[in-house]
């Protein structure tokens, strides 16, 4: 798989220098490679290490159909304007049966290799790119990471990770970000789904959109009043429970009034992350979730071979006949991996192995 | 935390012995402990194992709203008039923003040991249970066999699992079903966001819900084009492509017609099944899911385990200081797990290693 990459007519290194060098095409093609996953996405990870750790990482989630698009494409222009050099990775959601109706509001950039530029005055200074994730999940959790940490080593900053809250991993994603912004709208519950969802834990700053709609004012009290809840209960634990509540900003993106307003409520709370001398624990998080994701990647690979491997086979037969369980069969298989060790808890054997 | 399940009046081989013969509050119980997981599930698990295996498991799945709890409601009081035992297994969805409003239709059964029944005269000869997945999708992946599995060995027959196909966790859940029921309704694309989700290839019974309503003809009919393209092309991969082609079935349950017509399809399906040998396969198919999701969840703790030891901790510090990249953090990580042999697509280290 590396060989049909490399044999291109630009080599990783190469393509990796010119992104560097401000060629746009080469960015977007080492995109393609970061989502496509394997060795050649490890290894533009591996490159751009070094030179990342600057950029103000921010998570933009809410339901569908919340605005996150627009109100992502104002923030952008707005920054761009202010001489910021903003990216966008917008991620597609794994969910596949909403998959459809949210791909609709967006070019599908999965297989190309060019960018999705806005208005031309700021397109120079901005990289939207969307991410497909293909239904499975995984491979989000794998090229979020790698492709923000790309943003960042071009010298983006902020990297915008757009992405909607309909499932763990797109939680978690943005749960990562220094600065998670949860985007609400009226009439739609959103305030108890976002209770549901564990976003009053994650959010850094709640934006109301659409807030020229009837029952705007009804979402910013019900999520006031949950915030006070969840600090009397001190569920707030993203900012290690040391008082810092999140903001609830009112906008409506569509309008394009209110977006100044969110950038300084996301900019607030950087300055406050490091006041806290939070930031380097948000960092550490961040990494703490990928790491755990790429050995995930590793070992359901792992399990696919062990599956398939004749051992694999023979043992589901043996369940198949009935003489095994489903059990016993992956405490068997996880003894061939693993050796001999299984947590107790986990372990359907009960007397002891020699 | 096995003690503390134990420690209650009845052991757990106490329940099993009561609830085969025929107490339903020991099965509730089994229930419980099975959705609980750990090692009393496995427990569970093992003394139905020998038990089980003559149950007809059917996966009904949908789009939420699509009438699913209706109609298996029909299905269960149709099936126990005639004189079966039908269980059911309700899965609430694990996608934490879209749990709130599908929990809204069904009474939550998740920490209760009562059995939620249907009409008088016909719940004696039902169980119907809500599990909850409480939003981490490998609990249902790792409890749904189990409370089949147990469900098979106390005698009923059909084992319904209901599910909203929102997830492809929800997804694998029906296609590891005997027959897998789709459940489509007029107005909401379904045929389309079908395709999208895979259900096409899923789908062994079409069921064309609220078939009173204006457009139910037309699904029917994007259903007949779609599945003629699939076997154009070949897609349709869950019954071997040995030609047979999924009814579409119209039925209306709040009106409570058409239910016979579907269980009807579903039997002639597992008829079907076994006229072309792939009722073993189906069986081999459900095995192979149930123990690769065993071994996922061993690995995952396994996973917790390594990221929470000193080497774990010191690796991700390094990563956080810039030392050492996520990818080198994993790999070693891995080393330690496994011993030192990954894959080489996700080996981010060029030289070898001695």
């Amino acid at each position: 798989m590396a060989t049909t990459k490399l044999s291109r007519n630009a080599s990783i290194d190469e393509l990796y220098t010119a992104a560097r060098g401000g060629n746009r095409r080469a960015l977007g093609r080492l995109l393609t490679l970061v989502e496509r996953g394997g060795r050649d996405a490890e290894t533009i990870g591996e490159l751009a290490n070094p030179d990342a750790g600057a950029a103000h990482i921010v998570g933009i989630t809410g339901a569908p159909g919340a605005g996150k698009s627009t109100l992502t494409g104002r923030l952008v222009v707005h920054l761009a304007g202010a001489g910021r050099r903003p990216a966008v990775l917008a991620v597609d959601p794994s969910s596949p049966l909403t998959g459809g109706a949210i791909l609709g509001d967006r070019i599908r950039m999965s297989d190309t290799t060019e960018d999705l530029t806005v208005a031309p005055e700021v397109g120079d200074r901005t990289f939207i790119r969307s991410m497909a994730t293909r239904g499975h999940s995984g491979g989000l959790a794998l090229a979020v990471p790698l492709a923000v940490r790309l943003f960042d080593a071009m010298g983006y900053d902020p990297v915008i990770i757009e992405t909607v809250g309909v499932g763990q991993v797109e939680v978690d994603v943005v749960a990562a970000a220094d600065t998670a912004v949860v985007v609400m709208t009226p009439g739609m519950g959103d305030a108890v789904q976002a209770n549901k969802a564990g976003l009053l834990e994650v959010a850094d700053v709640f934006v109301v959109n659409k807030a020229d709609r009837p029952g705007a004012n009804d979402v910013r009290r019900d999520l006031d009043l949950m915030l006070d809840l969840s600090h009397l209960t001190g569920q707030d634990t993203t900012d290690g429970g040391d008082g810092y509540r999140p903001p609830i900003v009112m906008c409506s993106a569509l309008e394009g009034t209110g977006e100044a307003d969110v950038w300084a409520a996301v900019e607030a709370h950087l300055i406050s992350l490091d006041e806290r001398g939070q930031r380097l624990r948000r960092r550490h998080h961040r990494i703490r979730t990928e790491v755990r994701a790429r050995m995930s990647q590793a070992l359901a690979n792992r399990i696919d071979e062990a599956m398939d491997s004749d051992v694999g086979r023979e043992l589901v037969a043996h369940v198949t006949d009935g003489a095994l369980s489903p059990t016993g069969a992956s405490a068997k298989l996880l003894d061939a991996l693993l050796g001999p060790q299984l947590e107790p808890g986990l372990d359907p054997r009960s007397e002891p192995r020699s």
